[in-house]
């Protein structure tokens, strides 16, 4: 099994490159792939040298499944061509989403809906997924009615240069922002930009991404996203309102 | 106009006594009052010095105002005590909030409860002043039916100990630990005492403390505190749903 990690040297790819060493998945071969810039860089995967590519390179390659985790606009140009040449790619970022001929996936939830058609999939949004794994059998069970979203997301989640914009303030470095504003020792409920409506792009994903894993409308969600100064893991506070009115706190 | 400040050496204390300065009461004499540990020391207000003194003596210079901030057993033992010399104590510990011969006062919404028979008269905890401020015209105008609250509560709520701790984790100084777990870099969904419901203590202050304000208990309302790395100054993700079932996120 040829595996490309498009992303390879970023802050998701290393981990990603941690974990796919740490499943013992049968990769027979590895292609890291990463900007131009990038292309070139050696990397270690199982006690092995690798040579990071471009994505032109990578596409030549014929891997067999692509991991994707390299921003929306990478994804839209590039995983299509992917899929062309044959990959089966899982992608990290928003693009393909909430797009209705794609699959958006948690295996756990709704790993059954994959066909060997669906080239494309889909990986929700890194709090969607903590939140429907702990919504999926309570739905089943009980069937919401509304569910109340706080999070509490960390920088990590923003990328390598928010961590570096808290480690700076921290150690009080006066360095490059990756946010508007201060984030150590802050609360901002600003992920990702505002949209017409008054919320997030970060809350809408909230609102829609769980009604398409859960393949289901019939609930209501609302979510207030923040960004709080840590970093390496999100937390949520939910609150769920079932169907006979019985109710669920600090899930 | 003779006015005690109980706990006058202490984080609270020591913003009170810079918002009296601020505000220019009209003060003939302050008396600041502390512990036993901390009498005898000097503070200046108003460019004026001024000696701390113990509860027992403050109690016999006849304030005509005591404004206690020195933690809940403080306030259950001297509160009565410096009413029944005729002070009027207002008091910012959690003692006698939900004491139902006490009124619970946020002056912009229920000051007009209060008679000159108050001799005691109990402040709500941080969040719910700002929480209250915020739905009081909304309920008013619309009828509330619930609100969930998720709060964002920084470790200066904790106390001087608290700020030392995030202070010692960012300076990498292995220190003394005011919370059970780290609190640089984390989130702790643990703020007071838990309960046997199953919610915190300030969870519960939350729910109850509104209602008492608000003199009403028709709504309900649920709450998750949260305790992240920030100094100075508590945040809240509210949403809130009306009678008609319109809603508002993110008040």
């Amino acid at each position: 099994m040829k595996v490309a990690v498009v992303g390879a040297t970023g802050m998701v790819g290393t981990v990603m490159l941690k974990v796919l060493e740490e499943r013992n998945l049968p990769i027979t071969e590895l292609i890291p792939v990463a900007s131009a810039r990038s292309a070139g860089k050696k990397l270690t995967y199982k006690g092995k040298e690798y040579t990071v590519v471009t994505l032109e390179k990578a596409v030549t390659m014929n891997p067999a499944i692509a991991l994707f985790s390299a921003g929306g606009d990478t994804s839209i140009e590039w995983a299509p061509k992917f899929a062309e040449a044959g990959a089966t790619v899982i992608d990290n970022s928003s693009a393909w989403r909430m797009d209705p001929t794609k699959k958006l996936v948690v295996p756990e939830i709704n790993g059954d809906v994959l066909t060997a058609d669906d080239k494309i999939i889909a990986n929700p949004n890194c709090s969607t997924i903590q939140l429907v794994m702990a919504l999926a059998p309570l739905h089943k069970k009980y069937n919401m009615k509304r569910v109340v979203i706080s999070t509490y997301q960390s920088v990590s989640g923003t990328g390598v240069k928010a961590v570096q914009q808290l480690d700076n303030e921290e150690s009080g470095i006066d360095g490059e922002m990756a946010y508007p504003h201060k984030i150590g020792r802050n609360a901002l409920p600003h992920c990702d930009v505002f949209l017409e409506n008054g919320y997030t792009k970060e809350e809408m994903k909230l609102v829609k991404e769980p009604k398409k894993i859960l393949g289901d409308t019939s609930f209501s969600i609302t979510a207030t996203a923040v960004r709080i100064p840590t970093a390496g893991g999100h937390s949520e506070a939910v609150n769920v309102q079932f169907e006979n009115d019985f109710e669920l706190a600090n899930v």
